[in-house]
């Protein structure tokens, strides 16, 4: 239509080896579960079955969100379109929690202080030193980041800032172009875009969780907004039953 | 070393279905089979293991090619690098024969023929219509290739001839700025590639047989020539009994 001329796709990763074992992941390179594999799987399927069939696939350059595209790619029987990566789209950076057990932390640091460090804009967890076990300060994936550029924690407002030159100069041009763009990506760097795109205060966003496998499509107009705020999950059901469960989690 | 700047590997691809069964595959895109993908992935550790790591990965657009660079790549742990992908790496279109059983070409055409069409330089089999089973005409994955270039049969002179483009404009670029460069595809696109390189006559290039999984590294002058012609096998007592294994079957 032609006040819709651009489609996006954004699929967030399913289960990693750490969400099974309840760490805190951020930039530690963990791959998927036999599960995370299949939620990838089954993400493709919906977009195959949907018509819905990306041009050209952008990743973070973690393993979790590389495997989820190659995998949906697979399944959609897409695998061999462009691939982009970057450090832009990746998780959280968890900072001091990376690698900690949630429900420690959660002990030690009080409900409050938990939920301030999962869930608010604006309050970053104390920073990971470059020497800490968990830290990706000597990874060469990152040589390229300067050392005022690369994160030592993050807080979902910093992933904005540090994502948004990546939508605009590595995706809408893709857009642009004409092409159907998958993101496949990570709960809050996806939060993060669906909150710039959707115009989510910064307060309504704690509340809002994206599904993980389950690929959330966009046509955005003339100006890369959304048609409909929200998008269109592939598997509406699906994804309604996911983010209630998540809900309720919070209430237990 | 000053005059070997550059740093080049070469990835054939491992067992696919279609090798299994005996049958010609060309531009058909089958999968690799377990033993195709452990054949990637120890070369990955190959990689590894020779602290030889890529920059930058190109593949063909076909999967057995795409999946082993992925493989390769996670076990070398350099499954974040860029992905560069072009159909002129892909395979040697086998014509009229993609989709065919090896063995009843053989002895429908005879040995002569059968030869000819698996080893001479500049005879194409038969083209395979548009309309054919195994064409790729509808093939969305090719729709940015007009008529008069997309493949429809090639002799390895036809590969040489569509690949070069892609090395001397997509590979160089990354040579020059210092990357190290894996290239992951097939028997005869990596045939031609080596060809070029080193220089071998059009009568001595259907003695040359790549291992498939093992890969071959070259250092290249500043003219992007070897250093040493045939490059070094990352395992060379494997890929000469690879090379031995493909002779010896030839005077069977």
């Amino acid at each position: 239509m032609a006040d819709a001329p651009y489609k996006l796709i954004l699929l967030r990763h399913g289960e990693s080896e750490w969400n099974a074992k309840n760490l805190f992941t951020g930039w530690v390179d963990v791959n998927l579960t036999e599960k995370g594999e299949k939620e990838a799987v089954r993400g493709g399927e919906l977009m195959k079955d949907a018509g819905l069939l990306p041009d050209v696939v952008h990743t973070s350059v973690q393993k979790r969100a590389i495997r989820t595209a190659q995998l949906s790619l697979e399944s959609a029987d897409r695998h061999w379109i462009p691939v982009h990566r970057s450090w832009r789209l990746n998780e959280r950076h968890y900072g001091a929690l990376q690698g900690k057990d949630k429900a420690q932390i959660r002990d030690e640091f009080g409900e409050e202080q938990f939920m301030l460090w999962r869930r608010s804009y604006d309050t970053p967890p104390p920073e990971l030193a470059d020497d800490a076990e968990f830290s990706q300060a000597g990874d060469p994936r990152y040589a390229g980041i300067p050392s005022e550029l690369r994160p030592r924690t993050e807080c979902l407002k910093d992933v904005v800032v540090r994502m948004l030159p990546y939508w605009y100069d590595g995706i809408i041009p893709d857009l642009l172009a004409g092409r159907t763009v998958l993101v496949a990506a990570h709960g809050n760097s996806l939060r993060g875009l669906v909150k710039h795109l959707d115009g989510i205060s910064d307060e309504e966003i704690s509340g809002l969780n994206i599904p993980t496998g389950i690929p959330l499509a966009y046509e955005l107009d003339a100006d890369f907004h959304p048609v409909k705020k929200g998008g269109t999950y592939l598997d509406p059901a699906a994804a309604k039953a996911a983010i209630e469960a998540v809900k309720n989690q919070g209430r237990k």
